[in-house]
């Protein structure tokens, strides 16, 4: 078991490893002092977690009442974030009362708002269950929905009092989002620690380096919390992730979006003679190893029409993060035609 | 002019007096770099005050789109807070433009929200237009909307980046309007500053006493921002204050139940004991030079019902706001049995 603490917004715990949901009880209490704790989740999480965490919540006195989701990026809705303080007010929660969210990404981002503006703001535990979650949607401290047509355009900076990353949790994690997980992994390893890659494959992960991600995660969160400066460094491969995402129909898993994205940006990068040699062939060999595919051909005019139309020029380009080399990624500013045409 | 620092959350400059409407487009100017200004009211609010403050921002070189909500409490709604989202998002609002409300405490609270969760946070420059939103809501950093059966029961912690408090607004105050203010000036008088008491009349009240009251209300918001502790002394008069209104049917205004929640709540304490004589003819005598009523008889019984129902006793009582003195408030926890047979 390993604590990573996070220095933001009145500090915060991360215990990343395997059977750390012993500790949720325990994290609980010290979180809020109220009985009450609402236990949300979503229908895509395996029962046996949810009644592990309830378990824990109960030998810490903790009264847990569930509330279960609707699964899925669609249902990340200003609604499902009303829904969870309707829930909680129904219950007669109050400010000394609790929030816990066992999930992925979504039903994190959308407990963590509603936690954060139900009586402006009660006590909020996470207990991250995909990879993706455990690497990063459960740290850092940005919650929301989306809304309109703009993904997290509704939300809050607001920290977890604790974040349980138990680890063992990934075994029953389907093949596809164990990839999917590795794409944000790969992430890490391209934009911060090398080594990283070569440590990716179609297993699970070990504990070492999910614990890795995480600190990566709390170097860029510390530094630049709001996320207007250096943390913007974690899109790396968004950009042209986002427009492949939209352009599949979302029928593209997150993580192979976010794979594609990064070698359509280090291509990029090549092009403008700002890459060295070398990076583009070690990414895509970690990008194999995850069994994540590596040919986004047929997407590739469907994801440039979405860019030119999504990121309307208004002078002042797009924020494109771009690799050296491996570990050193740099923020340029491009214009959308400078992108665009670079890539023909 | 009067300028009244708050060191909370980044810090927040108070600009109290005749004319501060002056000083919006170079504040505004300060608080963001986009050109795009929202400039939220409601439907109460004088067509010449918006007009004086987009002329304002014009001149600062910001390009004001108006929004005009539903005046009125009961459109203190999370589906108010959407429809401004929508609006900055279907024009183009990105994390570097900024939101202006110009109005009473309704639209302060739902636009300050709006503001505070749109794209996690876009710059707030609040200009209060009535009597108590320019000595009381617009300051402190509370934002929201009423829920469910719930006031203020969703919402976050978030402060404007400045506050323009121009005083002449108070001129086109409709008499009811100020009197209700006045409830909350004789609120800073009975719980901080006696000497107040002395300033209240019929009148608008002058510079110097609006500007003595955002003092005393920074004073308590800087010391518990989070309002878990001396802060909630400000809740003078509130407990029986709420219950009052309810009990009227939400017929009597604000102050006119704040003031009547004073005078029971002085009642209650000479009853305990806790209350010095003379307190209450204070009290009473500015209420009434306020041109407030005193006289709560047929609304005790309600009141009392929707006390005994709203405040279950869960053991651990109310924690009520009694005043040893005048400027000597004391929080003291007391079982809802106590506290109406008390007052038989």
């Amino acid at each position: 078991m390993q604590t990573i603490h996070f220095a933001l917004m009145g500090g915060c715990d991360a215990f990343v490893g395997g059977g750390a949901v012993r500790l949720l009880g325990q994290e609980a209490a010290k979180a809020f002092t109220g009985r009450k704790a609402a236990l949300i989740t979503d229908s895509g999480v395996p029962a046996e977690h949810i009644a592990l965490c309830e378990a824990e919540l109960k030998k810490a006195g903790k009264e847990p009442v569930r509330l279960v989701l609707p699964a899925g990026e669609p249902n990340k809705t200003l609604a499902a974030a009303e829904s969870i303080c309707s829930f909680l007010y129904e219950n007669g929660f109050t400010r000394s009362d609790g929030a816990v969210c066992a999930g992925g990404g979504v039903p994190l981002d959308i407990a963590g708002f509603a936690a954060a503006i139900y009586m402006r703001g009660i006590a909020f535990v996470s207990v991250p269950t995909t990879l993706i979650a455990q690497t990063d949607s459960a740290y850092g401290g940005k919650t929301g929905v989306d809304f309109r047509e703009g993904k997290n355009l509704i939300g809050c900076f607001s920290q977890p009092k604790a974040v349980v990353c138990d680890t063992d949790f990934l075994r029953t994690l389907p093949e596809r989002e164990l990839a999917c997980g590795m794409g944000e992994v790969i992430k890490y390893g391209a934009t911060a620690e090398p080594e990283i890659l070569s440590r990716v494959s179609r297993a699970i992960p070990d504990d070492d380096t999910v614990a890795e991600c995480v600190r990566i995660k709390r170097r860029f969160a510390e530094e630049d919390f709001y996320d207007t400066g250096v943390r913007r460094v974690l899109n790396f491969g968004h950009t042209f992730g986002h427009a492949f995402e939209a352009a599949s129909g979302y029928s593209l898993s997150h993580g192979q979006a976010v794979a594609y994205g990064m070698l359509a940006a280090i291509r990029l990068g090549q092009k403008l003679g700002a890459t060295r040699p070398g990076v583009y062939e070690a990414v895509l060999s970690a990008i194999k190893s995850a069994g994540l595919g590596a040919d986004y051909g047929e997407l590739w005019e469907g994801a440039k029409a979405l860019i030119r139309r999504d990121k309307k020029s208004d002078g002042s380009g797009i924020a494109f993060v771009l690799l050296e080399d491996l570990g050193r990624p740099v923020i340029s500013r491009l214009s959308v035609d400078r992108i665009l045409n670079s890539m023909k």
